[in-house]
C-alpha cells in the first residue's frame, strides 16, 4: 500500500493468485463497452437450463421462516445424495455424507481435513486451477505432477507420481472427468493412485463432478469403488455441472474415513450451513438424475465432436480427443496464451465478434509450463462453437506472436 | 479409529470442537421421541418470519439459467450493500465490499486474510463459539481476554487486552451487539480496541451481525465510523439476524484495507461464488433496512424484558440487562451448564414441556470459565418465554447439581 498502513496483510492473502479464468474479465468489459460481441469460451458455465424441477422447486418455496439449514444437511438431501450414490453403486451411511455450499466448500473441507500448514498434496498439472487458491487459503503445499498433452493428459507412469511423495505428503487430490483437460482416468489409472496412496497410506481426494459428463465410457465411475483405498477416498461431489446449476451452491462430500468425518462435521457446525432453499430444491434432480444427465452428456458429445474436429484442423495446433467434462485442453501455435487470450479480446474481431479463453498456464503450477495451451469450455451452441472456432483459426493466422511450426 | 486404517486426520481436523449449540440435539432428539415438547432458547434461529420481500424475491426467480454469480458478488447486491452502509454514515468503495456466504464465510477470509498459521487473534469471552472453529479451521490461535459479567461483559481495562499482545498478534475480532452476552460496546469502547489496534499496528475484525438489535443506543454504530484505524478495520456482516433470514447465507465483508481486498477477492475467486438467488432476493432488504429492522429491534426488547425480569427473580441467579441482539448470559447456581442443559432434556418436564439452553463454557477458550453460566436465546414469543422461565425456575429447584448461595 502506498498509504502508509503500517499493518500488512497475511502471506496467504498476498501468495493467493488471480483465477485464471476471470483475470482477463477487464478486457473483455472493455470490449464489450466498444460493441464488439464476445464468444465465452473461457468459464465452465453451462448456457443449458437448468432442470425445471430445480427452478420450480425454488420458485415453491412456501414458507415465511427461512431458517439455517442442518449443518450437515437438510435430512433429505442428505438422504438424495445417498441414494444418487447407491445408483452410481456406492454406498454411504446417511452419517458420511455432508452437503456443502458447492463443490468448493468441500474440497477446503477435504484439504483442512487431511491435511496441516506445511502439509503436501500431489496433484496432476494441468488441474483445476482453484485446487491452487484453496491450498494457499489452508497454507497447505500442492505438489505437481506434469501431465503429457501426448497422451491427452492421461496418468504418467506411477513412478513419476511416487518420486515427488515425501514425509509431508498426505493426499493424492484429482478430478475426472477432468477439468481443464477433459481426460477420464481408467480404472487402470484410478488402480495405480489407489496402489499409491494405499502404500504410502495417503488420502485420495477424488473430485467427481463431471462424474455423467463422459462420451465414451461408463458413466458412474468412482474412486468410492476403488476398494482397497475406499475407507481413506474422499469423494468431493457438485450438482453445477451434471445439472447446469452453478449457481445453486451445492455440494456434497462423502467419506467413510471416521477421523475426516469428525473434523468435517465440526467445520461445517462453525460455518452453521448451506443455503436452504437450493438443498430443498435439488432433491428431486439427485434422485432422477439420469433423465437430465443422459441427454446432457450427449449435447456435450456433439459439442466436443464440433470443437474437436475443428481445432485438428488447425495448422501448427495438437489436440487430443477429450473423453468428458466439457473442456479442451489444446497447444497452439502462439508465443503466450496470456498474450494471445488477451489479443483476442482488445485486438482482434471477425465480423464484430471476438473470442475468450482461457490461458493455459494458470492451470499449471510449474512455472514455464503450459504457456503455448489454452483452455476451450464448449458451453455454447454447436453453431456459436463453429463460429468460434473460425474465428481462432483467422486469429491464429495474423497473431504476431505465431511461431513457426 | 479401531478399523486399523493408517491413515489419519489432520490435526485440524482432531483439533475442531463440536459446537457448544449444537452438541445437545441428540439428547432433544431423544425427549422429542419420548413425546416431550421442548422450547429452543439454544440457537440463535429466529422465530420471525423473514421480510415478504425476501421470499417474494426468492419464489419469483425467473429464469431458466442458474448461474454462478460474479465472485465479489451480484453487482446489484454490491451496490446494495454499498447503499446499506452509507445509511449506517460509512462510505465503501464497490470494490471494497465482497458478498460472502454468510457472516461466516466473511469471517473465515478475514481470519485467512489477516493471520497465517501460528499467528494470533484476540477475542474476548465469552464470544462467539464459531470463532474457535475458524480458528482451528485456518490454524491460527485464539487469545481470549476474560470478559466480567459483573459488569455486564464490558471491556476490561486496556492494560488486560495489551497484556496478551505478542509479536505473532494480528488482530482483535469481536461481536458488538454481542452474541453471546448482549452487550453493547459504547464509542468509549470501541475507542479503546481502536487506540489499541493503533499502538501495535493490529487489524480490528468487528462482526456487526446484530448491529439493528440495539435497545437502548443508536442503531447505526460501526466500527468503520472510528476514523483513527478505518483504513485496518474489517467489517463482517451479514443478512441472518436482522433481516431474520439465516437460511439465506448471504453475509457480507467490507474493507478499506487494499492488502487485504486483494487477498479476499482471490479467496473469493476460488470458491466461485455465494448462493445467486438469495443474493438477488436480499437487494430490497438492504435498500430499506429499517422497515424491517425497526419493528424487529422492538420485538426482541419486549422480549429481553421478559427474560431478564424473569432471570433477577430466580433466586441464587446472577444476570446484568443486555443492550442488545437477542441473547442473556447469565450465571445459574448451578454445578456445570452441561450437565445442567443435558438433564433439563433428559429428566425435567414441566407439563409434558422442557427447555433447551447452551452451557456457558462452549463460549469460553479458558478452561474452568463459564461453568455455571449458560446462554438463552430470546427467540420464541413472549408468552412462550414466561413459560421457559418458569420451567426454568422449577427446574434449578429440583437440580441434582444446585449449588449453594
Amino acid at each position: 500500500m502506498l498509504t502508509g498502513n503500517k499493518v500488512s496483510a497475511s502471506v496467504r492473502a498476498r501468495d493467493a493468485l488471480p483465477s485464471p479464468i476471470r483475470k482477463l474479465t477487464p478486457l473483455a468489459d472493455r470490449a464489450l463497452a466498444d460493441g464488439v460481441s464476445i464468444l465465452h469460451l473461457n468459464i465452465g458455465q453451462p448456457d443449458l437450463a437448468a432442470p425445471d424441477a430445480l427452478i420450480e422447486g425454488i420458485q415453491q418455496y412456501e414458507s415465511r421462516i427461512l431458517p439455517y439449514a442442518p449443518s450437515q444437511g437438510v435430512a433429505g438431501t442428505v438422504r438424495a445424495w445417498q441414494r444418487y450414490y447407491q445408483q452410481v453403486g456406492v454406498h454411504y451411511d446417511v452419517s458420511q455424507i455432508l452437503v456443502t455450499s458447492g463443490g468448493s466448500e468441500a474440497l477446503l473441507f477435504a484439504l483442512m481435513a487431511v491435511a496441516d500448514p506445511g502439509d503436501e498434496v500431489i496433484c496432476f498439472e494441468p488441474t483445476y486451477a482453484n485446487y491452487f487458491g484453496f491450498a494457499v487459503m489452508t497454507s497447505v503445499r500442492i505438489v505437481p505432477v506434469p501431465l503429457d498433452p501426448g497422451n491427452g493428459y492421461h496418468l504418467p507412469p506411477a513412478e513419476e507420481i511416487e518420486r515427488r511423495i515425501t514425509p509431508r505428503t498426505r493426499a493424492i487430490l484429482f478430478c475426472s472427468p477432468g477439468n481443464p483437460t477433459g481426460a477420464v482416468f481408467s480404472y487402470d489409472e484410478l488402480n495405480v493412485i489407489s496402489d499409491i496412496a494405499a502404500r504410502h497410506n495417503l488420502f485420495v481426494i477424488s473430485d467427481e463432478t463431471y462424474r455423467e459428463i463422459v462420451f465414451e465410457g461408463p458413466r458412474d465411475m468412482s474412486m468410492a469403488k476403488v476398494e482397497p483405498t475406499a475407507d481413506q477416498t474422499i469423494i468431493v461431489d457438485s450438482v453445477s455441472k451434471r445439472f447446469s446449476a452453478t449457481g445453486a451452491r451445492i455440494g456434497c462430500l462423502a467419506t467413510r474415513h471416521q477421523g475426516v468425518l469428525d473434523g468435517i462435521h465440526r467445520f461445517a457446525q462453525a460455518r452453521l450451513s448451506a443455503p436452504t432453499v437450493e438443498q430443498r430444491a435439488v432433491i428431486p434432480l439427485l434422485e432422477e438424475p439420469r433423465a437430465y444427465t443422459d441427454p446432457l452428456a450427449e449435447i456435450y458429445r456433439s459439442r466436443r465432436d464440433v470443437v474437436y474436429s475443428e481445432l485438428e484442423r488447425i495448422p501448427g495446433a495438437f489436440v487430443r480427443k477429450p473423453e468428458g467434462a466439457f473442456y479442451i485442453f489444446a497447444v497452439l501455435p502462439i508465443d503466450d496464451g496470456d498474450r494471445f487470450a488477451s489479443w483476442l479480446l482488445t485486438d482482434f474481431r471477425l465480423d464484430g465478434e471476438t473470442l475468450m479463453i482461457s490461458p493455459g498456464d494458470g492451470f499449471y503450477l510449474t512455472p514455464g509450463l503450459g504457456t503455448s495451451e489454452v483452455r476451450f469450455a464448449y458451453v455454447l451452441e454447436d453453431n456459436a462453437l463453429r463460429r468460434g472456432m473460425r474465428i481462432l483459426r483467422e486469429a491464429l493466422a495474423v497473431y504476431p506472436g505465431r511461431t513457426e511450426e
